[in-house]
């Protein structure tokens, strides 16, 4: 990559940041060229000339949270064994990085979801999207932990995958609304006794 | 009540009404007084002269959310004998609600979380204080099973009720944003689960 490349990537990538921040506080739909320019130092058309238009940016802003999430919590979790060591590692890293990170920035697919669940659109299809591609991979993973034999071949992968949606989502909501220090230590014992109630059923 | 005072109270219902509206479909942030008057046909100053300013028109539709809620999931739960039977039929009518009232409108209380997590001031702390309040309710219900017999003496009340709340947030997700018509029955099989793997433990 030439200093010039390099030189846009960074201000593409600054860009892209600074719509996140835009959207971890006042929600996808705050998202503007404007709004976006003022924080980054440029002009709208600057913006625009780098990261496309508003619409470009709110997508840009999912993807690129979705792959932070992904490079956080799923990429590492792989190398665990399959089975239930990986889908503990995936909760696990999950409960860390929203207690470390998404208490204090807010989570994009969670807050995105109450922000977009009575829209209609490309931006809702795209979030629709991402969660659902999320919630497949935790499904395959339940599956593998099946297979694997750590989970008895009656478990219905969809219901544990929902299960496991809600109590992270429980989680977001009492560290960053109810700023409750327990919660973390609440959800880790939620998912010891999850796991549980499926190897006893 | 005379006939002046009936019709009072009615524009008045009307205007909270209309804000309860905008706050479901745009968030409590949302909520002024001219997207109030524009919605029920007054003028602006004729909204303010009878319900006040626009903060007022917010803390309004968040009281006026929570005697709703109390009045459909736990008032009615109050005829069934203390312990697990009325944590049953709290449960049994939150799932009910949420699948025939917030699929469609949203939950003031779980949109108004995300909404206003990162903020501070009187509106998030009354919703907190609102919030607070309904798990306090929850949680004595929880106390009274545990004396009832009902659940075992060392059931950690704190978590059962996060444990309830974070089950009702998922679900709320899962009809309203991923409008999956599954998710009531999974809500009822992760209750059935939860209360077996307490009286279990």
């Amino acid at each position: 990559m030439d200093a010039k490349t390099q030189k846009a990537e960074l201000t593409r990538a600054a860009i892209i940041g600074a719509a996140l921040d835009v959207a971890a506080a006042d929600g996808l739909e705050s998202i503007t060229l404007q709004a976006v320019a003022d924080r980054v130092g440029l002009s709208k058309s600057g913006v625009f000339s780098r990261a496309g238009s508003r619409e470009a940016l709110q997508k840009a802003v999912i993807e690129e949270y979705g792959r932070s999430f992904l490079a956080q919590v799923f990429v590492p979790a792989m190398q665990q064994p399959k089975g239930l060591p990986r889908l503990n590692e995936i909760v696990r890293r999950w409960i860390a990085r929203t207690r470390d990170v998404e208490a204090f920035t807010g989570c994009i697919y969670i807050a995105g979801a109450f922000e977009l669940d009575d829209r209609s659109g490309e931006l809702r299809d795209l979030l629709h999207t991402e969660i659902t591609r999320w919630r497949a991979a935790l499904r395959r993973t339940v599956l593998q932990a099946i297979e694997a034999g750590h989970l008895p071949a009656g478990t219905p992968a969809d219901q544990l995958v929902a299960e496991i949606y809600s109590m992270l989502m429980g989680l977001l909501h009492d560290v960053r609304f109810l700023r409750d220090p327990q919660a973390p230590h609440r959800t880790e014992a939620s998912w010891a006794r999850l796991v549980k109630s499926y190897q006893t059923a």
